[in-house]
């Protein structure tokens, strides 16, 4: 299993137009390309998703348990509130890495907690879309 | 574009039977009809929306968001829980208004707190199926 | 009792000078006078007042209850903490109206919640001085 | 200084008639009346106030301070907000008792907590306007 | 059934000796014998009862409830904890009043909140031992 | 220890007769008469017992850890504040399942929370007198 | 209208594999098999839905409440946090019983609350998959 | 305008008898006349103002904001709840300064949180009435 | 009055057997035995007493502060919660010493806080039962 | 001990280097400047400190205690989370007056509560540079 | 590793002479003469360490966890507060044992939580210095 | 200034001893070569500096705001608690970046929240000693 997933959440299919402000210029688009370096030169396939339904996110996470080696996820604004990514993750045998482009303490006080933290085998918060490459070298680094 | 979306949430297809003592016998066919009167008389297109998936009103708020000047929502349920609905909102350059027909002050705690109203506009609240005219003229009038 | 009551709450007589970027610039005459302009048309009376005092906005509710079939009130600051209020606006067989100039939820916490809210009719939020006005035409209109 | 004090707070002047599923259908001249019964029988003169005015409810008990040997208080609606009666209370070197006609603790929330009972005497809540005759008497029994 | 139920909560056996600085100096047989002046002067019994034991209070007001016409209840420490007092009350068909003593709401933040008073008719608080008495005449007075 | 205990908190001796409207017409006998023809066709033998005294609950749960294999418990009101019997069920070794007669989560928000619950092995709620037949097949089925 | 429904929300479709140290060996089949031997031997059909869609959950219920008498619900992470499911728990004319697998007062605070109890009927909880079995048999027995 | 405001809130017309144990003995006029001293030698006029009555306090911030250039305020009882007030100094364009002749902190928990604090210009609280005095000077000193 | 009262609450009749892993493997008996040697090296009587009833301490400790000395009290779950123990050990003006075997600061949350310990003179914790002992020395030794 | 302690808390060594839009433009020597004028002119000396350690903060007031008449106290971040600063201030015979240059009210939430505030004898907030001048009045001013 | 260690925390070295109301007269010296008779009657050295640093607290465990057998900790005002005490606790492979001089129940609320109780083996407070003692006695005897 | 900061907290000086389960075996050396590899790879030098101190820790930081182009900070214990070091990173005019070595999020709830993190320009957490790394390289890839 030779294949990494790379999980994009709602809104996050506007990267670059969106409040660039917060979150840069730079696309989802971009992002994938990030990732598929690292993936790349690990000899790794890269399967990449972006959803905006809750559900899906839950059906890709499943997916990923039987067909990937491990999992890269901004969960966006379900970070916040879903039991049910949460429950997904506890349900896969694979580690989920938690990602955030914006750092997500600076703003809104809802934001601040992850429901999906406790689950994940760590976060990279804040260092714009670097942080996703990070996550997959942690991935594939001994 | 001169279109406005509008736009409604979980279990408002059943305007008209369900709690008719909470939410009056109007239906959401009548509810339609009463906002396009008002896109009509200014010479405005009228789309309009119902699901029970948070993900496809996130959907249709980001298509709004390219091909309309404005939308008056009822999320319902997702009112009082969705960021992700939230985040929609704020990516979109136009403005939201909020509409609920029953005065959710008088309801349960959690119906209290909105999610979006600080994302969108203003909130009409409890003037019944009025209310999304109102909300129709507050987008459309100068 | 072809007539409405207009109230205003404190430091809204300062209107159009106070923090023009929250409330605009718009004057408490402009308001009298958009809301006039829907009353005459009903061929019903308007009667207006503005009291920084709570007591003094207590005592008009209570006339109102005998003379007016309808209130449209503004009570910006007690709207959050005056029981006062509530109790008199919960007295009077007639009903009310909440506006809002500003989206008092984009505001501090402490403006989020209102007192008033459970016992009015309905709200009309963030609508600018043309929320005065769909409050006057929902009172009116069948 | 043979003289007690009634004070009355907001809405009170409405006795009778504001929700009398609550509050019962006796005036608020019953209540005076159902008191001075009890200040005549001991000999002493029975002033009496209502307002819907806080300020002015201070500044009566303050007078009481100065011409009265206990005051009886029903501070309505301010019973759960108002710090300045509080502090009015506690600067008179007179008795104060607090009286509430219907069971203030199977209403709202906001009702149950008074912000003068620890500076007044005691409380009788819940007995109608035999309430205040109680109050009376233990003012004026030895 | 001319008859009243007094019942006494824990501790309160040892009125007049327990920390009189906050109680009084009078005993709980000066209590009984304060309640049976009113009872004997309306031709009722008056049965009296004291426990520390909260389960011989509820077993005791399901008695009352079968035998009694009303119930003075002061129930102590159970009056902020108690649950299965609070249903006992619920479940006889009488009026039951709750008396205080000391003025509860001057002392520790936990006493001043009942469990019990949403269920009684009224409460009586901080009168000394003259609040049975009173207590009793509202029972018995029309 | 062919043997379950089947034991009720207080005020339940008043089944029937207490809150109907809550609570239903069947008697504590019916409770036992329907539980006892669960057992009867398992070949076990039931102890029923009864008590408004937490003490008392307490001894019977550590009785029944010794003489038998499982208990049925409707604490009532002790459901929600009791930590001796939290105490007492963890003591014993053998399972405890909670009956509830009534849906607790439509009732005063402090009747949302078991102190129980999380020591019993599962929660039958709402369900009527029906629920304790469950909790008994729950036990004694394979 | 001889049919039952039996919906299962996000990650039940994992059950038996899904951290069977909480939940158990049994799969969905299982549980289906285990309702469908009670609508059975009653003459009624079950239908069965498993989704990890919220949205999709909020469709079958409105669906059930046109086709069904009665609903078998296990919410799973939703359970917690959905007032979309809620909402249509109380649009449909039918009963619906909340079903739980393990014990979830013994597990992660945020699973101790349902926002869909009090607008069920009832509650089985940490009975296994039994639990299924006995809310099927609470719906048909009379 | 040479010209500073003194307002001080409710009871403080009791000053130097109201709890002297808390307050001091000295009066409101010594309160005046220490402030005046500072703005004679500073060649300002000096307005001082008391009042039991929050609306009345809010008429007098207006009215300094068209004639003075600062205030000195010690709104007492209101300085906790009064959002009327805090709108009032928001609304002007001059320095507010808040003073405490009591440290607020070492009082009742409701003492240590003011509304006012984040939109006056700065707090000088304790010092007795030596505070007003240093507020004046903070006002004039460049 | 040469003599100690040692009062234990519910479920510590079961020490030994109950939770070994908490509470070790010494019994009740041995916890007296360790205490009265204590009490006999000083000379003193020992009265020692376990119930599962809260009233039956509340009664144990009015009798002991009459006869004896000085408490040593573990009211194991009522300690958390017993307001009626609370005054009971106010109501004696003798020193009550509160004694748990277990560390309660590692266990759940609700046995971090006594209701007791303000009241009390001192606490030993999770000594094991040696920490009867200490408490025992400590109300001997000058 | 003519000798006043003046004593600066972590990060105030930056002070004019350090967000100089919150704390501005003046540095420590400026503030050590300030105070020494109004000392010298008391006749008094003035000694100083700052230090970015709360331990060395604690050691310091226990000398002033020993050596000083009074402290004025900018303890800056420890304001609002250090009690050992708090019993230092408690254990010393002097009084102590808190610091802030600018207005704590106005800024995070964390930094409105101060730990310290109840043990000083009062608190000048919010006047910049000048609030440790009127302090140093404020303790040698009769 | 026949040695302790003995560490008092902030504001300790004051002990005699800082508020002796609370914490009586004997000295930090009397505290090491009083743990020193029992280490010697063990034959055990004691190292004894006193300050007012967090850190330098820390750094004492942390060498205590390589020399010494057991630690008897008076962390003081950082009890309520330092995690980083927390962590060197739970760092060390060595019995802690926490005291307190006064009862810290009966004292201000931030004083009834310690942070370090759940990583101490156990706690002895309010039994004056003589608590050191008992402390010792249950490090060394078996 | 060609050189990072590298700044570890309260007790990781014991990492690869303390607590192995949770921080894994690599001692402090490690990190620091860890850490070396990579600005080695940049030309870069780096400081590395560990304390028990919190104070020190604020010292660090100020003195690398002056001779450092980032900081890679592990604050352990004082994370949680600190707004001296928060402000000293707000002081300093380079890059923080937050690192845990394991998943706090995982851990006691007071872990759970960062002081520091909303000052920071990011997180990297649970990643173990790689995390560190991936702090490094974001601070110094463009």
């Amino acid at each position: 299993m030779n294949r990494l997933m790379l999980i994009n959440g709602p809104n996050l299919n506007l990267l670059g137009t969106r409040e660039p402000g917060i979150y840069g210029s730079h696309t989802l688009a971009d992002v994938v390309a990030e990732v598929k370096k690292v993936t790349d030169s690990f000899g790794y396939e890269l399967d990449d998703f972006q959803s905006n339904h809750e559900g899906a996110m839950v059906d890709k996470i499943q997916e990923a348990g039987r067909t990937c080696s491990g999992i890269i996820l901004n969960a966006a604004a379900y970070t916040h509130t879903s039991i049910a990514i949460r429950d997904a993750i506890a349900s896969v045998p694979i580690p989920v890495l938690e990602v955030h482009i914006s750092n997500i303490h600076t703003r809104e006080e809802f934001r601040h907690h992850s429901m999906l933290a406790s689950v994940c085998k760590g976060q990279v918060v804040g260092l714009g879309i670097k942080g996703y490459r990070y996550a997959a070298l942690a991935l594939l680094e001994k």
